[in-house]
């Protein structure tokens, strides 16, 4: 069975188990304030060109979304969202269980735009009993989306405007963003998320990592106190070391970029071949999650040598499925898959 | 500088590595429904002579405690830990951020008795007001406690009894069991646990893991669901195999024991040269941590080489510190401690 | 101005008033332990012809709500609601704040089907992943609804048999339940109440009460430590004889269910003249709030002498409306309305 | 049997159920938006010698407590009480439901000191693990106290002094302060309140009052969306008007001063009666609560007639009971008690 069910079917980057076994009997403080954390957030620093930003790890997205959310609002304040996102849809209410709703924007292909934002704070503040409602206060999008499309610079621009003209606070959920920063025509770089958001991270798990997820701050007033909650979450590492340790393997050099390339290059073989073979797609997705809408029994005779998640009915026998590459995808593999469609 | 300080100052074990290297490339599913997880869960079912208990892997231990005791409780019940219990003193209020009072007795060398338990709850029941405080429904214990002590059979035999007479769960925090178990005078097994508890937890992250912590349900009315509230808390780790791998190794054979072994015959080392010199103990551990008096100025100088905690003041210029042994601590750098003492 | 936008626009009964002028200088023990609370509680029992019940007071619902959904939910559970639901649209995340989930069904004129929960549910428990979404665990209903619309007997049924097919908890916010019951073609007695449902509350705010609504609960398991819940989310009122006194005036006889008539005949009186002149509804609300659609002008030059909320666009220059008649409505006011149209 | 065992026996002055039977029939908005909520707002202001605060009027102490307290505080931060504070003891965990740890301190007669915490505050902020322990941010004082004694204004200036310090909120639960304002040698006054607090309320529940506190807001940051976190709390009562109302019937003039007064003449009375018969005081509290120590055989007699708490166990077959004087409390039982005694 060969698994194209997500991006972490496998371990994590050999020179990530180099690392660790290198450095195994080094000893060194807990929670985060080891050195190799400082240096690891020092390389993603220097990776943002911003040296203004706070890098903390955590382990987890739905650690770092639910630490995020929950230090960034008041109690009455609710955050914005798709409803594709991730907080909406596959976290067991882990964002109400601190208390705030999310308030749910119809996804275009995973996105939602400035226009729909702007509409909804504006029918908030219009309605005479907005005290009743929750009040939106920080925006969440993920890049890339739930669907594998990706934010242009000025999509995130416009919505960095929407967010100033109206107090919000704008965070970006980059749980895959190597695989958006390596799709062909993305033109949103680290230093521009330093810019546009109030803070963001840069996951490791689905990119080469055995865990852990580089948040950045750039919102000096969201930047006090952050290891506090942090902990009260239950999210800071005892031995941090290993967060430290895998993130300044994947940012010392290119590393992370390097194997986020490959599931791009990955992703795109698939797309070729369904080009090819006149396979429609669901979403127009240029990033490392591929939907490709398949016959069911061919869907059938697949399964019995990949895995992949059928995603959704398209009509007239056929349904989409989700195919994932990923840092470690086989080329042979791919090759493998084709010559079976 | 040799590190004193904790019981995670170094990496994992070896043998966790080399597991981690061989089984790298193998594509598994993700959030714990490995077999790997499956495995470790049937080998600690097997230490614990029981078949009919839950296992689940989480990450760290404010997170299982937040999610055992949020599982547990209505929103209007509390529990009841020692005053020097972790959940008390250093986990950043994560148990109140549940939404559940911890209710502190005073310890006795970090222990509480069946005594103090019996007394709180009945004077609770005979409050005319007692509407109007929180209503004590869970008792934690840790084992070994934060000043390294144990309870006896007979003693968590009483608390278990005070427990079903008056309908509260028990749950025993075991950061540290292995330790406990591998103390000379210990008589609390695995099978003992089961019994006697509602749920405890086996801790890896301070005996030989990466990070981890396997948690044990015997209360069938508590398994229920228990996954969902994992993933709620942020602490249902994707690649779970990494918490399978590490348990299936410590808990194969008997790594797990043998490395806690290790640890309490370094604690001993150091015993035996502390009554030798005349050094008295502010409280009497039979575990990994122990708590010698020293003069000020020894401390200072020995604080030249070794990191380890000032744990409080003992009068006449002296001060209890806290010396960690661990499954890593090198009897070389017991001798030399020893040495320069 | 006369006021038509909502039910509470006056302050209360005059018998209400009269009784607490009469009581006033008793002295009573605080809480919800007087003996008029225990009256109260004794003439709504027999007004449900259930023994088996408990009763108690609060002084809102949106208080009522959240203690009740909270006191019935684990952590990790959800309850459904009508996407037009009042926990849903006007408690500002109210329930989200006890760290639970809002789960929107689509409504049909204020209301959700047997055939939606099922369907709702069976999904959730199809889904692979279910762990990772909120539980449903509690079905939320309103009788009458937001747009006045009552489910009927039948209805009730199939959703109580949905529920306990699935093993879901069933609550009915009666906030306007006088004038639900007063409805012509109403077929829900409080006893049915008692029956299919696992909690309801009897509105005494909207219903000629200065305050307050009456919990019943007919669920064993759900009857315990409620008070304690009640108190913890602040609504145990400590002069609790102002809940007991209302009640006990409302429910000795049968003033809460006159009050309730009056109000629907007022209703009637709108309905008929609408009628007259060609007026159509929005919603087909046999309660105590109706929906005209009327022309932005005419609104415009009724707003000079009424007060009454515009509801939504119903095009054509046209918009639905909301005209709530009350226990305190003048027939006059009313006359003199229907002139003015 | 005549009460002495709260104050809020009786049901509410006379004027005030008056003005209720005077503006019954009035047509009038909810949710505190009404006439009578910002007159009453005014005269407080007034009373306070300050235009630039907020109030605000809800229905009950724990509510208000929760409100604030949840509004001011981060999901890290705790707040710190005397460890006889309502907020400790009396409110089923209500602060804990909202995320938050009380901290406690050690009371004296009631009260905690500036030297207290400056050095908690000290304490947390030297702890090398504070990020592990929550963090003070805010101090929770009753006047008077839960024991009936009064902070002097030196007191509190010192207190404030500590809070500005250290960047700490300080809020004064007021559920008595027209006792505390009443009594003889107080010297703090509603406006030295604004200066020193940053919010405090004043009780109306327990002075005269159906039920209502007060909330009055100096900080101009804790300001902003009270109402949404009162409305979330569920504290938004809907006919507002009956909190406006009573507040306008106590502030109008001097009401709330007068019929405190009384009760203090009270409570004088049967403090030159404990005198003149030999009683010791277990408090020395100048406000309605007293605590006479008495035998246990009189306390026995007393109970046939008088309703009061016995506090606590004074020793040699004597008990500290506690007394309750109030607006209502009429000379004439006061006479027939001391008769008694």
């Amino acid at each position: 069975m060969i698994r194209f069910d997500n991006d972490y079917t496998e371990g994590a980057h050999p020179l990530i188990l180099e690392e660790l076994m290198k450095t195994n009997t080094e000893q060194l403080p807990g929670y985060g304030e080891d050195d190799y954390c400082q240096l690891a957030a020092s390389y993603i620093k220097q990776h943002c060109q911003n040296e203004d930003v706070d890098v903390h790890f955590m382990v987890g997205g739905t650690q770092v979304n639910t630490t995020i959310i929950s230090a960034v609002l008041r109690p009455h304040q609710a955050v914005l969202s798709a409803d594709s996102g991730h907080i909406a849809v596959h976290e067991t209410g882990a964002i109400e269980s601190t208390g705030h709703k999310v308030l749910e924007l119809t996804n275009t292909e995973g996105k939602i735009s400035a226009e729909q934002i702007q509409a909804y704070v504006e029918n908030h503040w219009d309605d005479p009993t907005h005290e009743h409602i929750p009040q939106p206060k920080l925006v969440y999008l993920s890049q890339p989306t739930e669907l594998g499309t990706l934010y242009t610079k000025a999509e995130l621009q416009a919505i960095r405007t929407v967010c100033l003209d109206n107090n919000l606070y704008l965070m970006v959920d980059g749980a895959r963003l190597g695989y958006g920063m390596a799709a062909e025509n993305n033109d949103v770089t680290l230093h521009d998320l330093t810019q546009l958001t109030d803070m963001f991270y840069i996951g490791g798990t689905k990119v080469g990592a055995m865990f852990g997820e580089a948040i950045v701050i750039s919102h000096d007033a969201l930047k006090e106190d952050f290891r506090y909650i942090m902990k009260q979450r239950g999210g800071m590492l005892a031995k941090g070391r290993f967060l430290g340790l895998q993130f300044k393997v994947l940012f010392e050099d290119h590393l992370y970029f390097d194997i986020s390339d490959h599931a791009i290059q990955m992703a795109e073989l698939l797309l070729e071949a369904f080009k090819e073979k006149g396979i429609r797609l669901q979403y127009d997705s240029p990033t490392n999650q591929i939907f490709p809408i398949l016959p069911d029994d061919k869907i059938k005779s697949l399964h019995e040598n990949y895995s992949f998640y059928v995603w959704e009915d398209a009509g007239d026998g056929q349904k989409a499925v989700r195919i994932c590459t990923s840092w470690s995808t086989k080329e042979e593999d791919i090759k493998q898959f084709i010559a079976d469609l």
